[in-house]
């Protein structure tokens, strides 16, 4: 697959990404490292709290969806490099035997006035389980190079 | 360190964190798992790169954010639990042997409308440098736990 320059992108298109399922095993390393809280690393510790269940790390979440953008339709020239995001949240939690996806929707398209060798690209990233809820929403702003003359 | 109901937050308050060092083994690991971009793997090829030299994943400084969060002062009843946040950005890359730390400031409290025991504190967190520069933002919205009646 080619990368795209900014001039590829326009509002309206919408890049997928391939699968990938997470376990609980997964869940509870990643929270050892990162997020050493009780629902995301014990099923039992996990039943009594706000997440009733073993739960993903958000950041996991995050992190997960970066690997499936890394790997899937959208690659912008020069990577996908973020710059901030306009929204980002969590509207359901993980849960151990979930399979994710991402779909990204382009909603702008604009180039630098300071950096005439590249623009932003605004997108909304939907992070998707295996019965079509997401998981996770942002709006982004990443940084694309345009074409060379 | 006993934990903070809601009723204990109020805006202007500031908790701060323990530190930590990155170094650049861990963020090729991180990122070989994660985000397997070549500014995040390799010094030489990322010296190409919009970051010219080898960088951090953002999610990786994200990950360590929460991290130093849950070890940190704040101690919020039920645990971090993020719903989302208002802003978020990278204003500067994380480089190996950066080390880190975060401050985080109470912006505003409000018990839940729907859920009488519990309710929201949006917090402002920055994660420095050792410089004291910022190179992650968030405003982000908590769910805590209200003090048991």
């Amino acid at each position: 697959m080619t990368v795209r320059y900014l001039e590829d992108f326009s509002p309206g298109q919408i890049y997928g990404s391939g699968r990938l399922t997470l376990d609980a095993e997964r869940i509870k390393r990643f929270a050892e490292e990162f997020d050493p809280q009780p629902f995301h690393l014990d099923e039992a510790a996990a039943r009594n709290t706000i997440f009733k269940g073993l739960a993903a790390s958000g950041w996991h979440t995050a992190a997960l969806t970066m690997r499936l953008l890394v790997q899937g339709e959208l690659r912008p020239a020069g990577g996908i490099v973020g710059a901030g995001f306009d929204e980002f949240r969590w509207p359901k939690p993980v849960r151990p035997g979930d399979e994710l996806k991402v779909e990204s929707e382009i909603l702008e398209v604009r180039p630098s006035k300071s950096r005439p060798d590249q623009g932003i690209v605004k997108v909304r990233t939907a992070t998707l389980n295996q019965n079509g809820e997401a998981v996770q929403i942002n709006v982004g702003n990443l940084i694309v190079l345009r074409r060379p003359r």
